[in-house]
């Protein structure tokens, strides 16, 4: 097995192949060339600082492709980097293939896929069942592409489709656990509450906001859809039924501050809201702690309103 | 010319026409029935209670109904009401015309639609244009009909229109002032952002929140129609000249808070909103100020942060 | 099975044993006594003014005492409530347990406790274990009667154990779906989070705050206990997993505002704030749609920040 | 006509006359003193590290003298810079008058005052005009020279008396589509309202706030200026007109938090308060997408909530 | 002596001298008129409903006139009041001043006046000392008579002078124990601090606010006074000992929600702020606690968040 | 005497000895170590870089050492700093006491303990007066020498209890000048109110939050400390003596945005809160001003909102 990033410590020399997540052309002080990088393998990633860069070396260094990395463990303010020593592309009989190398969801696409699939059989309503059929069609191959987010939670490839079925999974407990609950309609909001971000965000790779992103944003994208796929399907946009679905949608950011039009005034509303935090919360914060040592607060969590969580020492009473 | 309702001074007593603009049934702690109505005339209105009320009388004197009020005019608690000595319908040959009664924009609805029109002229981005005429069209005649809100601002019958109107003439001149605005953007982005109320509210009389107004909204309302237009007009919702006119809708609240998904990012945006709150600020101002004594502050207006405004005691040189 | 005050409709007649909740003594305007009641049986609450009460009534009639209630359903300005036509003690060859008519968690007390026993045994490291047991034995018969709160959530008799058994299920099943959780110390922090409440309540019934209630907090109560508990059990209550432990209860109102002292920084003390929101809030939405016409809005929920929720017309399709 | 900073491309040389608008003697990491300059033309701002500067570049190159420079136009790190290949004063025999390489209003100077006079002819109440001629009289000079801002807006030379005349246009609108406005109140207010801008500012070249503007500020200044005139016109400074004017400068930050001591309780207040918020809003919208590319966002704009705004690309359908 | 109010328990009858505080005249849902009484004496105010009251009793009985009251002590609604039995004009040969009955600052005027004028000599920096002189002269009768307050605080009469003093006596402690303190500007800032409630409140009787107070507000009047007497004498209203003077008295809110232009920059500012809320937040709880019994809470102390306090039940070891 | 840091001018070379306060090893972009160090004696502290350190001189340079420095004082971008030109370590021979150099409490330690003392014995309720002098006796000698805090206010060895006693003499003068305030509860609240930061923080030197300190905070860790002697002392923990005492140190930070789990609802923890404030602020302030020039104003103050103060020009009259 290859040798990884973080498989090495302060100090230690490492000779490994990564991935070029991103690549910012600077100029020095001193009007030199340099490039900040931002390497990553699947233990996660690490910037360094590439000085006098040649002109060859800024066309070749692209974001996405696989490099050989010869290279110091440091710390620089705190902060965890790598100084370089030595660096060049890939070779063809070498690891080279970038998708390997980026981070994925922890499950395997078709598994998600499928299970998502079991999901929408329990849609036994069909205006909504046929909704999120149409759009799940429309945006397929995107929808388990893309990631979650540009930087906070899930920001991976298979993020979003991974975000989504995490949710699906705590709903159905939550729907197992009390009466009253519309599991179709919670379902279907789920499946659909983020398919936004297929339009709003501009891929898995070098993750930026498309302009419809900074115009519209995810959550009217996503009504904006919903509305279209009645048209196509013969559905009337304004029956209660799917104003229900549009419901879910619209207010799933939870308070007019967060970015939704609406707050949630349907039970599986403000269940799917609060589903949706408590998924990304605890994903964020396994994200953190991975690389924090025991007895020690990790980084600064931005979506987390900037707390650093504590990693208690002994950690062998966990979950066994 | 007919007496109204504000021509009266307190102990005075009246023998007017009016409409009956809300009716509520209710149980006294007596256990009687009482109606507690609310009057109006195109002076304003005023509340009045009827006691003992009989089952024929609560059938009879319904909302949207022209009465004869014989009551005197009085003070309770610091609020204007009357004490109602008789009460009876209007007979046919007397006024009884409810649209008479009702307060009305102050301008006619022809001259205001022909205004409009030619704002239309003037959107001379073919997409645009043909969204704008779409819906218009679609909402032709609750939007020259319907209030612009329930109770705060413009709440009478062609507010929607008139608020409109008032908006693009404030516009126009703004457009004159500065360089760099895309009038065609201010004009079309103005007519349209409001026209989710044409399906959030009821309707002119009784007005209140459908389901839809509820649980979707009129911002998300009009952003889904401008999505269903594009489809219908084979238009691609997602082509930048859309995205700006979705923008223009979605952001026009100006701050999440007051429910838009996004906040303006475009000068025309910015300025769309600016002259939202301009026209329905002097709007709830004036309306306030008109029954208030010289030298005295106005009630509380919801709207304005519950603050009340002073009228001067020497308006002699306002406006001339 | 007797009739209950939620079988009648508006202006039925109803004649029933029902609980005395609360019974103000008050003076009317004209000076006369009357006393303003609300009664209760398992169906839900009512409130009910009884005019011109005799000495003798003010006496009789105290909260706690099983009636036999004439009356007729009414409504009142938009609230429900009964108005009196007969009211007498029953009998006591009557139904007169006041236990029975007050509304229950809808488990039973003994299921309720063997759950949350198996709960107790999941609690595999030691230290926390010997204080959750320490501190329910401690206070083991308020916790299994009192309610969860006095008005908002969970305000039953046994609401305190039924509120933290439900999150305790809850938790499993997050436990179940992610890594990394410490099962014991979410299991531990959820058991005592709100065991403060057994001091700052006074009890099941007319359930008040005590003096310990508002210059301390159950927040700040439970953390003293802790330190109590450790101090019995020759802990010391500097290590680190009695500050887990500390930190999991003081933490878990999430927020400053909310009356922790500190926010979550433990993975686990951040998933118990929650799951004791996400159970909170069902309970309270599904409360309010109980009593909630399809197709309607339920009355303004005080604890979620005033919002009403929706109750669709067409609710075959939900949860079978 | 010369070449101007924003004539050039990234990477492209230029030679021109510009205006050192501020220079920062500091001390480099390696002990060598540098300067850090920005200059200035009509076409914008940039700035530009001088290295190992000599104790007579220091004395030599100050703010508000003209200097050739021979510069490359860079991007560092996302914002434009120019790297100083050469550097030295202009001689007498080249353009060297700082005055012209100064960003100005966009009228002239006595165009601008004599738009102004002719809206004080329009203030017809006697009291207001003798306190708007007394104390545009004593602050003539700086009124027309200052800029409206430190940094934010209408920061260049006769900002001040250019925002003041924007906004006097705009109320004329107004004033001309709404009746019940008071013209001359809200001339004599808009024409006052930032005058204390005099005293609270150091001046058009290197600007700072004055001790008096960061003690008192320039609401209060422009206050206890009105007093001083009343006391020299021999007008009682607490009758009702001068009340009203006072209130309008008090209160023409809108809300409290902005440092208005009162919130606007006049309708010409309230509008007053608008027409501020919308010159200045257009002003730095404009200004910041000038140097914005179609198609791109613009920089953040501090004054706008740190909102970045969005040039779009086609721009051929804007007013013309 | 005298009974006063507060010497009957519920249920007594009292027949005592008070002073009529307000009478609001109403009308009844019956149409019938009543009296809505507070009435006052040193022992504090109670309300009562004077029913059926015929024009002559509306005329007889107005605010400033002391009464014979015959009355039952009671409680409505958890408040207390008084159920009125008999009432009449007192006669000349009965107490019947209205002084006697109001209010009164517990100390006596003279002494106040005496103390404060020792603070006076204190103030050695000679432009303070004259401003302050100026001003308490201009201003005396209103100084020395006014409350502090309409509500909250010291709202009774005298209170203006007697917080100041309190103030006054508090800062001369904080002077003693901390160096580097400005005695001269603390006195001076505390004296004139207030001062501009004398045009603020319209008087101690039935205090209201005046159209100055409305419109400029306190803060803005002192500053704009400080200007007109440095006018009179002769000092340049922007040497920098006048600025700090203004800013004590701008800034004595403490934050701009609270109606401060600006807030304190100045040592001395920031304790004049501390003190001025310390002084009366210790007689807002005082008061609040003076009618609680002990081991309970008092009523809701608007001025001080709508926070109720708890009064203990031993108090014998307080302060002896 | 000797030299001191404060002594120099910007420019001048300075050979002092001083104390290492802080020294962090970093790496500079080209790769070489250096000490970034903060200098301190009794006159203040100042930062200086230490290029190309070696192993030895980052093991001999160490936090707590006291050096000879040789220097030049210089300002960085506004803020002053050294430039260092030779260090070592001070000999056996020369000045070498940590303790001499660090900045300390204004007054003797035996003083501060003697003075405390005394007010021990005016806290005349028993149950008070035992827990207090329990937990004195518990953590004495941390108390006496700890600062008040981290960063912020009497951040220097003993400023814990000094900030505890410059509060006592504060509330004394307050308890002396209002009547009803129980001066034993406030006294043992001031002198308990801060205990917690005995455990809170790490020591005097290079001070640290604990563990303790991060999960659970002082104001929690103090009421579990009250709880803790209550058994030790056979004194019941809900008995209202205590539940005053908790209340107390609870609520001391006043708002729950500030960390209290409970607001003041006792006049003496208002009292207490307000004190503590108070005194923070203006040791805050003093010191920010201690190196500010007159007519000039501070640095922004962290614990003061970030707000700058003004150090007037003419200080002659200042407290003499």
């Amino acid at each position: 097995m290859m040798a990884e990033l973080y498989d090495f410590k302060v100090d230690e020399i490492m000779d490994v192949f990564v991935l070029i997540k991103s690549a910012d052309k600077r100029t020095a002080k001193n009007g030199k060339k340099f490039i900040a990088f931002v390497f990553e393998d699947q233990s996660g990633e690490l910037p360094g600082m590439y000085w006098d860069a040649s002109d060859e070396d800024v066309v070749l260094f692209q974001p996405g492709k696989v490099v050989r990395l010869n290279a110091k463990r440091e710390n620089y303010q705190g902060k965890p980097q790598v100084k370089i020593i030595g660096l060049r592309l890939a070779k063809e009989t070498e690891p080279h293939d970038a998708d390997y190398f980026m981070p994925h969801a922890p499950e395997k696409r078709s598994e998600i896929e499928d299970e998502i699939n079991q999901f929408i059989f329990d849609i036994t309503q069909p205006t909504w069942a046929r909704i999120v059929r149409n759009l799940l069609q429309k945006h397929h191959d995107e929808f388990f592409v893309y990631p979650a987010a540009k930087t906070n939670h899930h920001a991976f490839a298979g993020g979003l489709s991974f975000h989504t079925l995490s949710m699906l999974r705590l709903g159905k407990a939550v729907v197992n656990q009390y009466e009253c609950i519309n599991a179709a309609l919670l379902y279907a909001g789920t499946i659909l509450h983020d398919i936004g971000k297929t339009v709003e965000l501009s891929g898995a790779v070098s993750t930026s906001y498309t302009t419809a992103g900074n115009l519209v944003g995810h959550i009217s994208i996503a009504d904006g859809e919903i509305v279209a796929a009645c048209q196509t399907l013969k559905i009337n946009p304004e029956q209660e039924d799917v104003l229900l679905l549009r419901h879910m949608i619209l207010s799933h950011h939870g308070l007019l501050e967060y970015g939704s039009p609406v707050r949630p005034r349907l039970l599986e509303a403000e269940i799917l809201h609060r589903l949706d935090e408590m998924d990304a919360s605890i994903m964020m914060i396994e994200t953190a702690l991975k690389h924090t040592p025991n007895g020690d607060f990790s980084e600064r969590i931005f979506g987390m309103d900037q707390r650093s969580f504590y990693k208690p020492n002994d950690r062998s009473d966990k979950k066994d």
